[in-house]
């Protein structure tokens, strides 16, 4: 029944495609986010990541399977998320480097046009929170016919705040909930800007989310970006293998993309916009006020943590084994993760970023990566020392690392859970935890997972040169053979991994 | 030339002993003090820890060897760190547990006593910091003639604020430099109290230093705490063979002593009472604003932290790895050591203690020991999930663990520093760096570090039950065999380890 309502409105038979953008990076959640775990993957409030929630969301009648783009490193953290909440993407599209949301969502456009050139596409951010997604569908459904017809249909949130952090939308009219054309877009505005905007009514927050078809989209590339689809179409492999339906972007191509936000490159431009408002309770969780607000409406108390005589006052530990403990604060935001603490003051939320940069993290880039997403999995740097390093590793049921040698470094692994299976200059053993191997100085190695949990390995590394690059890649399922680094050389193209 | 001085003052030929009591756990210096890693050996600020400090600052003409009474764990610290400043002490007094200032001081004294009943001790708490250590000499110089007559001389010094963190001495007169009477002693005070005290002039604070002859705190305690020199020599063993000059007091007898401080016990009491004033800097290092102050008085910025607009702030990491970030704060004290990040507000330092208690932690009694000092070194819990448990241990020169088995748990080790000589099931073998050992459930199994370095190990628990009292000892170097905690029923007395 509720497929008819949709024919009806016009959607194509396979229903609306979601278009997951992950790359969101989350800077001003520093130190939670960095390099290796991104914002959309982690578990921020509650018990889903703001992933495996907008999968949830844009599910349903109505929807069809979801199109995923992420970075390269988190494929495996994709394919583990999708699988908690049951969903099965379409495809999985792999970033050889991320360059922000218009090379991402015209990738799937492209991906999808080869299908359907009138597919409707739902693009949305992964990394945000809807209190109630059945409102949201309800309006993505309002605007099911305009984007049939060739519209670009925004979606707006109902503004709570004269808000700065968040970019504005300017409806052609302000009454009702249904679709009407967009005048114009608002980047985020200044203090006096937003409380004229709040004050005068109508405007709506940009929620990021964008209903279409695929050559819709396309097309609007075709005409105000026309150097970001030649090189996005160039960046696409012919699919002719995909493997757990991944497709990997071509590198050299997709590095040469200037990094350009969705909005910017197109959205800002395209006249045939319209907008549906949103009324529901809508956050970006762009930084630690949001979410320690969203906490305070979700969550009970935070584990491993301890306020005493606090107010206002937001305590988090995110890192195995460390407690946070707050003695008589006041407006504090303190988090802990693993490797760093954070701890400002709450009116220094949006400085975070700017705070992470200078103490010469980039934000999102940790001189050491304490724990990292890896195609195969994530690893944690547990200890080091004059001539040793201690790693945890969790590699994904079935999946395996690249086949390497060390020029400079022995290493001992000791199976703790699940079961691994090791490859030493060409001979394979099978472990059972609590089993342990050594791999010399220049041995040929490779480590495997064949059970169907993830195995958990304790990594002790021994020599005088202990750093990443010291890897020499034999073969590896996720075509990073020959350097850690994207080559500077173009790869053979069309890579399916 | 200064010996003959000491001489003229009537200063025993061997000089001034040193007695260094070590108790202190600094319970409000929590998360970086823990039972297993008290006060007197952290690194509180600068290179030195406020032992080794001690250890400095009573020494040169006129001080001999010093005694140093500690925890029985902390028997390997306690050699390392003299070590560290060249200290060569006459004995190691090793307490089976903590029974405060009195027991401590007066077991040195009935050691020095049968030496000789002459001989002077100076009586110093190991967790202080003074700035000008020659002054304090000269101060304890003039306190010579009147211990040599048998009088009790305490110090006093010079008070800069009406301070209710300290104790106070009231001297019967208040002028000069030189030796007087004490009239009274004060017990922390209110605050009303303390600033009537400080605006009076004329008193001091009570350093806890104390300087008289070994028979005349024995006759102290003879005459007001009889109960505590029965048990205190009914501890001491029968020193026969004392090996590396350690001499671990008899287990039952002392642990039946109830805690008594030193004032409680007598100096309050005693009739025979003199004070000296120290006129210069000195600081009991008792909460975080104290060891804050003195760090900036005595260090530049500190390792591992950043503080971005911040104000009357001070942040510390003792953790390895973890950095400490601190923006926009005003009045802050943040504090991240292994397990454990306590954030506070400067006007909470007083209740650090009751916090730390009121989290569980007993303040100095942690439910997760993290790192641990052990009479063969100390070990670290790096990791730890369902099934298995990541640790570092470090031994010490020399040391070895008991010969043991577990019931429940194989542990697996990586030597990573030094070297290691590794009995299993009675087979021996010599570790190199990078190369490791199995020793399966039930195994007896002994760890011993042959090298003179210490010797890092990273240690892999796997098993169903991984607590540190699944252990059966069949030898131990440091009278441990038969439990992990102090046996309920005597055991043999007048050991020497």
């Amino acid at each position: 029944m509720r497929a008819e309502r949709f024919d009806r409105d016009g959607a194509a038979p396979g229903g609306i495609t979601p278009v997951i953008l992950c790359g969101g990076a989350g800077t001003r959640l520093w130190p939670l986010s960095q390099a290796g775990r991104p914002k959309p993957f982690l578990r921020l409030t509650g018990e889903r990541t703001p992933f495996e929630d907008t999968l949830a969301r844009l599910s349903g009648p109505g929807f069809g399977a979801p199109v995923i783009v992420a970075g390269h490193d988190h494929a495996a953290e994709v394919a583990a998320q999708c699988g908690s909440v049951g969903a099965e993407p379409l495809a999985v599209l792999l970033e050889p480097s991320g360059r922000n949301t218009a090379p991402a969502a015209l990738a799937a456009a492209v991906r999808l046009m080869a299908r359907d050139p009138a597919a409707l596409m739902l693009i949305s951010p992964a990394d945000h929170a809807v209190e109630d997604a059945a409102r949201l569908r309800a309006a993505v459904r309002r605007g099911l016919r305009a984007a049939a017809s060739g519209r670009i249909v925004a979606f707006g949130a109902e503004p709570l705040q004269a808000e700065t952090g968040y970019g504005w939308l300017e409806p052609a009219a302000a009454a009702g909930d249904g679709v009407r054309p967009l005048r114009r877009f608002i980047e985020k505005p200044d203090a006096a800007t937003a409380r004229r905007l709040f004050c005068a009514g109508g405007h709506l927050w940009n929620m990021g989310l964008f209903l279409c078809r695929a050559d819709a989209l396309v097309e609007a590339f075709r005409r105000y970006a026309p150097d970001i689809l030649a090189r996005v179409s160039a960046a696409m492999p012919a699919a002719t293998r995909p493997e757990r339906r991944r497709i990997r972007l071509a590198s050299p191509h997709w590095d040469r993309l200037a990094p350009e936000s969705l909005d910017v490159a197109v959205m800002e431009k395209a006249a045939n916009l319209s907008v549906v408002p949103f009324r529901g309770h809508w956050t970006d969780l762009g930084d630690w006020n949001a979410v320690a607000a969203e906490a305070a409406r979700t969550q009970g108390s935070a584990p491993q943590t301890t306020a005493i005589g606090c107010t206002g006052t937001y305590l988090r530990s995110d890192a195995p084994g460390i407690e946070v403990v707050g003695i008589g604060l006041t407006d504090i935001v303190a988090v802990a993760a693993e490797g760093r603490v954070l701890i400002a003051h709450r009116s220094q939320a949006q400085a975070v970023r700017a705070a992470a940069a200078a103490c010469g993290h980039g934000g999102v880039q940790p001189a050491d990566t304490r724990c990292s997403c890896r195609p195969w999995g994530q690893f944690s740097v547990l200890d080091g020392g004059a001539g040793y390093k201690v790693k945890r590793l969790a590699v994904a049921p079935g999946a395996r690392l690249s086949l390497q040698s060390h020029r400079h470094r022995a290493e001992h692994w000791v199976l703790v859970a699940g079961s691994a299976r090791v490859t030493v200059d060409g001979s394979v053993r099978d472990l059972m935890p609590g089993e342990s191997v050594h791999v010399p100085v220049g041995a040929i190695h490779r480590l495997e997972n064949p059970g169907a949990g993830t195995a958990l390995l304790i990594e002790v590394q021994t020599g005088p040169y202990l750093e990443e690059d010291d890897i020499r890649r034999y073969a590896d399922d996720y075509a990073r053979c020959g350097s850690t680094r994207p080559p500077a050389m173009p790869e053979p193209a069309n890579v399916i991994i």
